[in-house]
């Protein structure tokens, strides 16, 4: 089959970065929170090697932040999630799982606590602001809650931290993990996070001035050249690696957080309300039949998967093979799978369904490590 | 610029029709309800000649339907929209703009009143899914609020009626514009309502089992032969000739139906209850500042915009170009705008930003009339 190429539509935004990217000739995009997102610039490998190498710059853009702002934006904000935001403090980054009122999954951004009464959620790929705003319809929470001009950029890999420290200054080197401070590069106005969607080491710029997208990238990358910087992108291979679930394949809404491997984010005696509580007190009471597990997987070299594949014997919404690729890294194909409790143990033997026919997939600890190898 | 490659990932969903669209040698794809929709097969012009003169096959799958079923249905698929429901019979459809509590425009679906308990939404690109489940939460009404197993194939185009008979019989051609009825071939379970995303006449078939996609393609692709079929997709230059508007380019949340010309499907005194209608009565009072309007510009011929433009003078808030196309139909330009009222009579002159630079246009009524060419 020949790849067909992305449709250019005004439904599409273009991140402010969008230049920038279109200028170093990305060669594959995708589509996220009705935003144009680079995934490929050279190739696959190449990318890859960049990116766990020297250090990457990705338009990540397509992380719409959702903006909750006012008087009661602490208590909506637990609202939508099982996850105590009570101890999170101005300044500080959460991995925030959003739970309907089923116990299903509808996202798992990072929250952003940028004051006491205002909070960003980083989305993945769901109109998140319509459930939050359904929700608040009949809630009349004394809230503004919005898509604010806020786009971040990622600088990732083992050489971002000399690289941003240069850019920005020593306390760079202070950011603890998951923290972030207001920050501005020559006027453009930013929040910078240590965060990031791999495990390379890395930072998110979140840019508060959409016409200074270009302005802001090729400063980076100027500096960066020593550095060996290249534009990069989230990366299949290495995410996988890392154990970084990814909402779309390895999460969706039927699944709840027990299932996904979320069990230490639900805190369900929490004084904060929130409207998943009763639902997950029945899941809880009731156990749960499928758990999200690791996977070694035998045989060849696998590509990355481009859809779900399932597991024979098994209906898709009782266990289904929800991510893999050839690992680098541990030169083995390892993968993510929705497994019934039954065999969710690991160390069991499961028969998976892949491009490569039937395959024996052994289940393993999450996060991968060494001994995979 | 090359135009980049689709991404292939597991997070944006396959259609039923997949396999038949790359049989076909798709060559351009878009994403829309985080499923790939087919947008190009020969060359623009070539599906265009297709489309007006034969008979096109769409996977338009990607019009995910939100069903809402039981007691309360009615009351709250009502609450959704300023449209009255209530004269809307089972097995007709309805233009149903989706308005929520600012008066801002969600979404432009199709309705099918399936039974008097019993809905869909034939959605644009917007996850009204979470709209809806967001507001029910504190309604608590007695609704089952979903995403059925139901991928919309379009049969579009002046052959399209013959086709159809051959298929299903005499029944077809008795069936008015806007209604539906249930019907199955082969055993395949559809629901066939007279409608589409063109002017030039069709249906679509609502396939309610995702695993008969395939076949359901070959069936009617064999019988379309003699009438000349071609896969086609909803087509960028056909449907700004016919009017037809596009939530993302012309529609934006940011809009009441009156700015969108939509004012004939707002009833503030209906007896229903419906979210917007505080905003709504606001609004009426104040007055509107903005007008979506239809544009002939001159110039040479321009190609389908691909980001709204902006009008000289104006911030985008105030005026925008919002589509755009060289016409085959009316031998000129033609496209839609956003525009202050002060600007928006037939006849008045505007300068408008374009590819080519800024451009004389002249408003026009839509829709769109041989009296331009």
């Amino acid at each position: 089959m020949q790849i067909p190429k992305i449709s250019l539509t005004a439904r599409i935004r273009k991140s402010p970065y969008y230049e920038a990217t279109v200028k170093h000739d990305i060669k594959v995009m995708s589509v996220y929170n009705h935003m144009y997102m680079p995934q490929v610039y050279h190739d696959v490998m190449t990318d890859y090697e960049n990116l766990t190498n020297r250090v990457t710059l990705w338009d990540v853009a397509v992380e719409r932040q959702v903006e909750i702002v006012g008087p009661d934006a602490a208590t909506f904000t637990q609202y939508l999630t099982c996850r105590d935001i009570s101890k999170c403090q101005v300044g500080q980054c959460m991995y925030l799982p959003i739970v309907d009122d089923t116990g299903g999954i509808l996202n798992d951004p990072i929250m952003l606590k940028l004051a006491e009464d205002r909070f960003w959620l980083s989305l993945a790929d769901y109109d998140i602001l319509l459930w939050a705003k359904g929700l608040n319809v009949h809630m009349k929470m004394d809230v503004h809650i919005f898509e604010p001009d806020v786009s971040p950029l990622a600088v990732q890999g083992p050489n971002s931290n000399a690289l941003m420290m240069e850019l920005f200054g020593d306390w760079i080197d202070d950011l603890k993990f998951f923290w972030f401070r207001e920050a501005a590069l020559n006027g453009i106005p930013m929040v910078i996070a240590r965060s990031g969607w791999s495990k390379q080491g890395g930072f998110e710029l979140y840019l508060q001035d959409g016409t200074r997208g270009v302005d802001l990238w090729e400063t980076v990358w100027a500096a960066g050249e020593k550095y060996g910087i290249a534009p990069g992108a989230p990366h299949g291979i290495e995410r996988i690696e890392s154990g970084l679930l990814n909402f779309g394949h390895d999460l969706l809404p039927d699944m709840n957080p027990w299932e996904a491997g979320l069990g230490q984010y639900v805190h369900l005696n929490m004084p904060g309300d929130f409207v998943a509580r009763e639902a997950l007190l029945a899941i809880k009471t009731a156990g749960i039949k499928r758990k999200l597990v690791g996977l070694t997987i035998d045989g060849e070299p696998l590509p990355v998967n481009d859809q779900n594949w399932n597991v024979p014997g098994y209906e898709m919404d009782e266990a289904r093979l929800t991510s893999f690729t050839w690992s680098p890294r541990y030169q083995c194909n390892i993968g993510m799978a929705l497994l019934p409790m039954a065999v969710a143990e690991p160390g069991t033997r499961v028969t998976v369904n892949t491009p490569h026919g039937h395959l024996m997939a052994t289940v393993v600890k999450m996060p991968f490590s060494k001994s995979l190898g």
